[in-house]
């Protein structure tokens, strides 16, 4: 069958990525296309490089409009999807790209965020471990998803196995991210000009207060960690997309190298866009480029004591619109890698 | 009186960039140039932007042609400046831009490079704190001085300060580089072409292996350091020049906030070319770059308990450039900031 | 049917590109890689991106290896396709990349490359005018295909179908192109180094020398032009893929608003993956990386009665790889766009 | 003597960029920073790099703060100069960097800017050659000079002295810029940002809108063009700073090669910050990063009988910044290269 589809936020980048892939998706059709500012105007106006779609015309984002398809994608800035989201009941599947139902404490909501607390769903990372198994459990059959925080869900991937695992300390973590500055949506503010981001490497959020810190403590908790203390310094560098994740954790007295290694393995063995590369190498974000694949390198630093992970990820794609569709593809039973590709468009 | 001056090495990006620097020295007259596959030739083929050092001639790298002036730069490959050093035995002052007069332990300079072994100079990074006071009192009257490593500098330039002080931990040190291409040099490699670089994050050295960790390690020694551990991944991105280094100690128990911040205000506060900047703001590479400053913003973490530093800094400038003619200046007696900018060329 | 693949050249762009795109091709086996220097190791060690073709090494190039598939892509250096192509008897369909197939004078071939000639092939540009219709008509159940110089067919594609209408002058042409240094290969050469091209623009194979002008001058004469002169300037800028091609030419005497734009509208009309944009918009190279779309934007200037036309590709994909795949399609009488989109990976 | 100096806009890129040139200048006090919303401010929050400023606060843009120095440097959106300039009567010399006094003819201020008209001032751009001479002799003790549009003194230099020796006919010329975005200042609009350029080569104002068309023609008019046509191009691309540009010029019915490289040899010979390359020879951007320097090559293209000038610029510097200050130094009469310099910042 053919699911109708409505993607609202759809003049921003997040959900210009959720229509790029959904527009190769053999059992979807586009069917409504919604923006805020720009309602009235061509979608190509605001997307130039979604061809295929330059028939369609942004529309309202209203609940009316959303509703009656058989899944909504919303792709709005943090703190405006749950006005949307109250309203959709008629509709099968939501899925929600902003932070508002992916964190279960409100404290925490009202610590990063601020504003309308609303309820968790079902976390859009199907790989990521948890004491249970994997989030994949909670996306079969779900009728509500939150997509992730790209940084967030490059973190907590990296990061998961070895807590699962009882490998490492989740108590003294630290994590350094190179990021493009896609990641920010296309907001109008000063530091994302191109002139300012060209030819320079600028950290932001420095000092426990990104956004995106509850969401990885959450993810881990859920992994089995007791406890989560986490360094967290993103730097945006001038590349469109992409995140590398630098990220430590001190090892477990006693875990041996074969134990830690195994740990990653036994996460990622059988996953298709999770990959755990061979020992000795290490991922770069051109090869995830417009791929749906985490790539993961690992090393054991006896110097320190300390697990290196450095992961690759595509932030509008694994990060984002490639975890909505791949949660989609679950939530329907379908192949869970339709109309999404392991391989990057390098270089 | 002016001093006459010969660089080695001066189709390469570090002897380019000492050019550029000493073409503005009023104290200096650029005698000599020389190259070794690309003797012949005239410099500006190599180094365009030199306009007014286009009436130099490339010569060989010799040394009965280095012998005869008063000050000689070398800007050699790792590992060949040590062939010339001996023999320039007639000059009044070289300084090595390589690494092959920084190191302390034979040990080390085996793990890490190999072949002959020469004994350390002093150290141009004048502002780092020792248990003494600082390396520049080695500097004052030197005749030898060797240049340092540009992400091993800025690392140190970010941690000492706080060994010094004994506020924070050198054993469990955490260091990220995002750091631009030119620091490996104009070699001829294929993960340094502008294909791999562009629109990518590319980890290098990951695991303990790149050559700037024992000059680290000897550097936090020298500020009284007992033992150092350190993990240190730097990252290619999309930028030529700099250097942002995001660096994480733990914080020694009992040690205040106050007493945290207080220990890099002690270090730098009367520095002009490496500056705290104030509290809750972070530098930018591009701040930097052509400039001979570091600039450095500290976070105190509670949640981790550690002191996150991010450090930016031009790794052709303070990070070998201007490091050797600030190291030159101190040992002339000329004023240490002659030639030299705290003023950065951005956007 | 599933038709066996042997692709040479596989350890550089062009190759890796033709690969990732055939990874998608549902008709399609890839069965054997080669390359020359790297023949023995894994193709992902140097082609990381392709994580769904991590199970194949990379042979040995020659004739005997590739014999024996059903199609064999050449995607070797210019000069290097002649020596196989002649030993490829028993292969049914050979697609060269290279420019050895392309030009049908041997004084283009020698006074622009040098060494054997070999006989001209079908064009790979299906939508490019010619007297007789268009290129495409040459390619249906080709059995050998000459795939296009990237920025020769953008250029072509740009000015074609003015000559055909005979709205433009041919004698008086301007073309500009910025390029990004994917177009030149894998090449180990100083100035396709990162720090060299990163943050700069720079001009090279100025003034009449590029290779690609034989090309572009076939290929107009071939949709009609008498003569043709070019003047045509190449700039590498700081991205990895992508030709922006602005290219002018003067009006014919006579010929209206009305039927110039016609004379554009008129070639691509129908066409799926060259689309002449609205007036007054204008393609962006961020448009079409990934896709094999050229976006062309149409100017009439009548303060110097020249059209206007700006040009977008991805070198790699319609520039190279894709028209390939293209080609490819067509003569095995398959659907044209088979594992090629229209939309581009953006931002 | 010491002459004090205000500037306004002193947020912006151009403000910026004077007072980075002004800080190291001898003979000048900064005394007044002025900006719009962001009075009050601190001006190294706005303009991190110029650390020797930190001392200064900005202060609003009054004709009342900027009356009483020597001089003072507008740096305003384009039309908000003149509202300063009537009423800084007792100000020695102002010197403006918006367009507000470049042109000569009202209608062409109108139809390319509109509002209130103003008159022309002395035009700084020193070397461009005139009827009557160069510029440079309207600067000698100028009171009042307009900086030049960046594009446009790029495009004028490049093709003036073929005008003024009469060996191109100015009435078909192709002008092809390959341009940073910090030349459209730090406005906040999408197409700006950072997602948006990085990677890409986008097109702007095509098609003869472009607000420096009417300045390039006056200053080849006043180089002795009785009429000029041109058809002009920019392609933002992914460099913070610099302009590339291209222009194409045909030649006079008659005259040789040698006459044609004697023109531009006899206008710029003489020149210290405007140099012709050898034959064969053409810039890169990076060149003239942070340098007051416009590098020139020249290529004879006998295939379509035209010139080829390839320019590079630094759109800050020589492009804005370094000629207004180039043009103070010779209003007062002091060295003209005072606080400027011929090399770039490279790599």
């Amino acid at each position: 069958m053919t699911y109708s589809v409505a993607v609202s936020g759809a003049s921003g980048y997040a959900g210009g990525e959720i229509l790029r892939i959904l527009a190769a998706h053999p059992d979807i059709e586009i069917r409504t296309v919604t923006a805020h500012a720009n309602a009235g105007q061509p979608l190509v106006q605001h997307q130039p490089h979604l061809r295929s779609l330059a028939h369609l015309t942004l529309q309202e984002t209203t609940p009316e409009i959303l509703s009656g398809h058989d899944i909504v994608f919303l792709a709005l800035p943090h703190g405006q999807s749950g006005q949307y989201t109250d309203a959709l009941t008629d509709v099968s599947l939501v899925i929600d790209a902003g932070a508002d139902h992916r964190l279960s404490s409100s404290a925490d909501w009202n610590a990063f965020y601020g504003g309308d607390f609303h309820e968790p769903w079902a976390y859009g990372v199907p790989e990521l471990p948890t004491q249970a198994g994997k989030q994949r459990a909670n996306l079969v059959g779900a009728t509500r998803i939150a997509a992730p925080g790209c940084n967030a869900s490059t973190v907590s991937l990296s990061i998961a196995p070895g807590i699962a695992a009882g490998v490492i300390d989740p108590t003294d973590l630290v994590s350094v991210l190179a990021v493009g500055p896609s990641g920010a949506g296309k907001s109008l503010k000063p530091h994302l000009l191109g002139s300012e981001i060209l030819g320079s490497a600028n950290p932001y959020a420095v000092g426990g207060v990104h956004r995106h810190i509850p969401e990885v403590k959450q993810a881990l908790r859920a992994a089995g960690a007791a406890e989560v203390h986490l360094s967290f310094t993103p730097v945006i560098v001038p590349m469109a997309r992409g995140i590398l994740a630098t990220s430590s954790a001190p090892i477990t007295p006693g875990a041996s190298d074969a134990d830690i290694r195994a740990a990653w393995e036994h996460a990622y063995g059988e996953e298709r866009f999770v990959q755990l590369l061979p020992e000795g190498t290490y991922p770069r974000t051109a090869d995830v480029i417009g791929a749906n694949t985490a790539l993961l390198g690992l090393h054991i630093d006896r110097d320190v004591n300390r697990v290196t992970i450095v992961a690759a990820v595509d932030n509008l794609v694994k990060g984002t619109a490639g975890a909505a569709v791949q949660s989609m593809n679950i939530a329907l039973g379908l192949d869970e890698g339709r109309a999404l590709t392991v391989n990057g468009v390098a270089p």
